[in-house]
């Protein structure tokens, strides 16, 4: 029955934790973070900063919460981010970079959002500097870019960036959500890949599969520096041991697997390119995600995402006409085929409708 | 041996959750929650609601994050509070009060917490007024009172306080972590006594012993409004339901057993009183706290706190002269005896110690 | 003598009172204006509301002020302004637009800084919408566009962006710091020019040759709000008179006389170009700017400029390869001649140290 | 005839230039700031630094601006300020020192806004401290009190604060408006009063009778941070010349006939101290102000303030039973008397009224 289907490709926060991350959630050794004691979190902390070669961790309910804190570490009321416009920070935070970080996005806009040395120094030279005025203070990247659907920051171009960014004296922050996706993707190694970064965080609740939380990772200095900030803006939580443990669960098993969801995503861009009725770039399918244009059959993101759902089929209206489609630990094979068929199924109804 | 004691008073944070919690935890239905799809905690945020009596709920990280949003809810940059000095909103939060809230707070120095109208109006009166200067904005109150060893804000004040708010056209927004302690103490029904405010907060991981987590409740128009600065401070979780599991048990489960913690704190504070070597008002131990006053044995809360530790009793330094101790669920009547009787050995040393 | 030459195009702020003015701030009748009772400052006020058909001013000590005021007024904090990245709001006022204002400069990268409808619906479009997100609050544009050479938002584009921004209930604000000289090129009346705004300033210490000050224009609930905000700027002055009869004079006598500025422009503009050593696109010079790329000399802004004072000419080295030359009521047809002469030595001198 | 009596006691702010004033105003010789090149200006920021023993100073166009700026050199958002809850920072500038400043205003409430060490010891230790929270980032003094009456914090309570303030490493800022006053009355040279301070503001709009501004003037390092703020908040004026002529004059001119002031409020005080009808403390009359308790006479300040209006007398209703009258370069001996006589009519028609 029709009705039964539901293959959820939104977003790959959607997922719901496996019986065993369960387990490691139920199991949790937990203490009173308040006081410092909770040492599922403290062991999750010292984990991700050997993990990804930096000297402290720490524990964030979310994304947001980690992109936010680091900003204010970083920077002072009136000081300015240098970042692509399509980035997160920008695209989904731009109230609180503003309200609560009180600083200037300086947005590029790229046209892949890579962003090299000429466009930082074209950010920079895009107003008046000096003593009196605004200073840019950060350089902010994403890896892997959710924009430009999933696409890898290449080293290349990060090495080049870092290097510019330190003769500067600015600091280079990492928005890595879904780093590890890059780091898979690649085969570049953790350590060597967040080398060139000030700073780096990283999702526990996207493709690794845990219900929630985030984590900063950097030098102590920053990471203290964070710890006042966490807790003003309401993130230092008490028993965090049981998300603490599913994050930790997350990070020792469910990296490796997100090269299934890698495969998965090509396969469904393969499949929808395939039927020819939507434009799609292969190029931009590089870890877990299809960005699916809407202009060729003439609807906009939300209203082809409408016609979807009514599949079955649940995907993300990204932007005017651009929807988004994740694969995640939820998501098998199988299910991609049967998505893809049920896409073309709505495209073809559009069109007959069309041509009748 | 007396090593294996530990007695741990500083909060009613410190709480483990029980086995039929975490298998509550374990259990958990979840979805994602930036779709606003995790059941349980829409079921959590509608159930408070309505043992609160309020038209909606949300679901939050922590105290300090609740009172926050509340205060960005009611506030624009450069308005005023009014509250008591002790309140927690400026004892542990006036650097996210002006930092992110950007707000005034006008502290009054209450004797014993209790926010009467004449305060108010002195706090009103203390500055200029005008369309020019700074505005009054919120009235924000604290039930229990933790500054003041948990004391309860009595009903009758309250509706005097309310009736003076809605005559100025003043919210009243109540910090009401430990409200619950409150209602049980005083046997008011929780609607009866949220009756007197505009917008609440309960927490569930003080003496309802969930891991973590607060809620906010209010209309419907507020709540919308706290949506967009919850994601703001980051406070936007995806499988929240988890830890909304942890608070639905609690909030089910461990009203009424407040109770045991009410009886323990007047046990603890009766047998430190009897044993004469610290200063205590069993007046203010109305709930599950006890404040000690350390200046008749000549030492600072700190030092007194120390030496307690090396018996195994945990206690929280307050304020220089202060310390306080907290009965909670994991705390037996057993427990606070020998507490005592430890307690009363480190006064004894103390003593000798200067007598010799 | 060479050495006695000083001709000053760095900018029309750089003008010196005549001698009637000097005269006019002599006599001013001041009062306390701390309590409203300056009659020289409430007599602008009023002049310059009707002069612009709008129901109300506030006299300001500087442009910066009027805009970071205005700014107040529409938004509140976390909102998102739209405006091209040239406009002295982003160009120059970055720091105090985000430190102070605490709002997000959504800058458009228009090809001449006369933003159209379809730039302020991309820019509208360029981030995630809703609830929960950053809200366009306002568009604040700039007439004369001091980034692009002074040139003029034509009256027929003002009044298609006015027209979308009411159908959006987004209010339209307008730099007009040099306004009027985009009145007197066109020969619109004030009046009718600035009907497409919501609010105004303008500044009478640029080509009208007060010694400083700006205005600000729109309802009377605009201005009631923006006296709040003055006082919290540091901009409440007691006797503001002297400063206000100077912006009296300078808008009774001197607006006509622009004409001058913008005809000795051109001349400058032309007497360049056909010079032929500096780019220069005459379409650009509608008002009282030229600008000059030094590209072609291979010099930088600044290595130009410095050169350039060394012959006696002063110029305002605006961007890396810009150069931005202002005529004003201290400058005469001589003085462009001579200063393009003068120039021209300059341009000569580099091409044959190149050739040599 | 009645009607053309007008003697304003209301602030020494009302003072119009003196015709020697006007024509250094008429006279001044200007250049552009906005470069830098205003050589008033600059002449007197020297004069001033040397004039307090301070190395460098900044002009501004208010006190508040003084006040604002200089707290934002010291602090960062969520910092906290020590004051008393009498001083201008609070009593008229809560809006931005919280909305603009961002900072906490821990305010005292000492008797007579002298702050001692104990006062600010107290105020430290009145919330929790350590990483995590709130740090005390300055102290902030007034000297005059204007809250009690402009009476002079004197020398000795000053020195103890500032050999404190530099064991804890806390800047001392001094909101010095009436400074000046303090320094003669108390015959005290300015440079030795100034030593205990890191920073120091001075008006020129008050006793000293210029039009508007202040200065504020501490290390160069302070002073080069100052710049930037106070462009920021739009006091970058450019021909400021003209208003620093008036600063300047002043200063050279009016500091010691401040004495006359001093004498006529002692005379202004003990005329009414002795018709008995308003409670009056001489004590507190140490420079030009006096305050006048309407509590004896049944009315509010404001009624009060109203009918001695009627009678040609302003004065300032500045809390809810206290009057303040301030003698200034405007008020004769003669003055003080008639007014002094007409005040004591107010009293006797109300007296009367009472009684019949």
């Amino acid at each position: 029955m029709e009705k039964t289907i539901k293959i959820d490709l939104r977003s790959d926060t959607v997922t719901s934790p496996s019986e065993e991350m369960r387990e490691a959630i139920y199991k949790a050794k937990v203490g009173d973070h308040g006081y410092g004691e909770d040492e599922t979190t403290v062991e999750l902390e010292e984990y991700c900063a050997k993990y990804f070669g930096k000297e402290a961790g720490l524990f964030m309910a979310s994304g947001t919460m980690s992109d936010q804190v680091s900003i204010r570490c970083w920077t002072q009321a009136g000081d300015e981010i240098i970042l692509d416009g399509s980035y997160h920070i920008n695209y989904f935070q731009a109230g609180p970079s503003t309200d609560l970080g009180k600083i200037l996005l300086n947005t590029c806009h790229s046209k892949d959002g890579v962003l090299r040395v000429e466009d930082i120094e074209k950010a920079i030279c895009n107003k008046i500097r000096g003593n009196l005025f605004s200073r840019p203070a950060l350089i902010s990247l994403e890896n892997t870019i959710n924009g430009y659907g999933g696409t890898i920051f290449p080293i290349e171009n990060l090495k080049e960036v870092y290097s510019f960014a330190q003769k500067q004296g600015i600091p280079l922050h990492m928005d890595g959500e879904r780093f590890l996706n890059a780091c898979i993707a690649t085969n570049i190694p953790v350590k060597e890949y967040a080398l060139y970064t000030d700073s780096i965080s990283t999702s526990f609740s996207k493709g690794l599969g845990a219900p929630f939380g985030s984590i900063i990772m950097g030098s102590k200095n920053f990471i203290e520096k964070a710890k006042k900030y966490r807790r003003w803006y309401g993130g230092s939580l008490h028993q965090s041991g049981f998300m603490a443990a599913a994050a930790l669960f997350a990070i020792k098993n469910n990296v490796q697997r997100l090269e299934v969801d890698h495969h998965n995503a090509k396969l469904l861009g393969s499949l929808l390119k395939s039927s020819k009725y939507l434009n799609i770039n292969l190029e931009t399918v590089q870890t877990n995600m299809v960005m699916l244009d809407t202009r060729d059959i003439g609807l906009t993101a939300k209203e082809f995402v409408s016609l979807c759902e009514k599949k079955g089929v649940f995907l993300y209206p990204w932007h005017t006409y651009t929807v988004r489609a994740v694969t995640h630990l939820g998501i098998s094979e199988k299910d991609v085929c049967l998505a893809a068929s049920k896409i073309r199924e709505v495209c073809e109804g559009i069109t007959k409708r069309k041509v009748g």
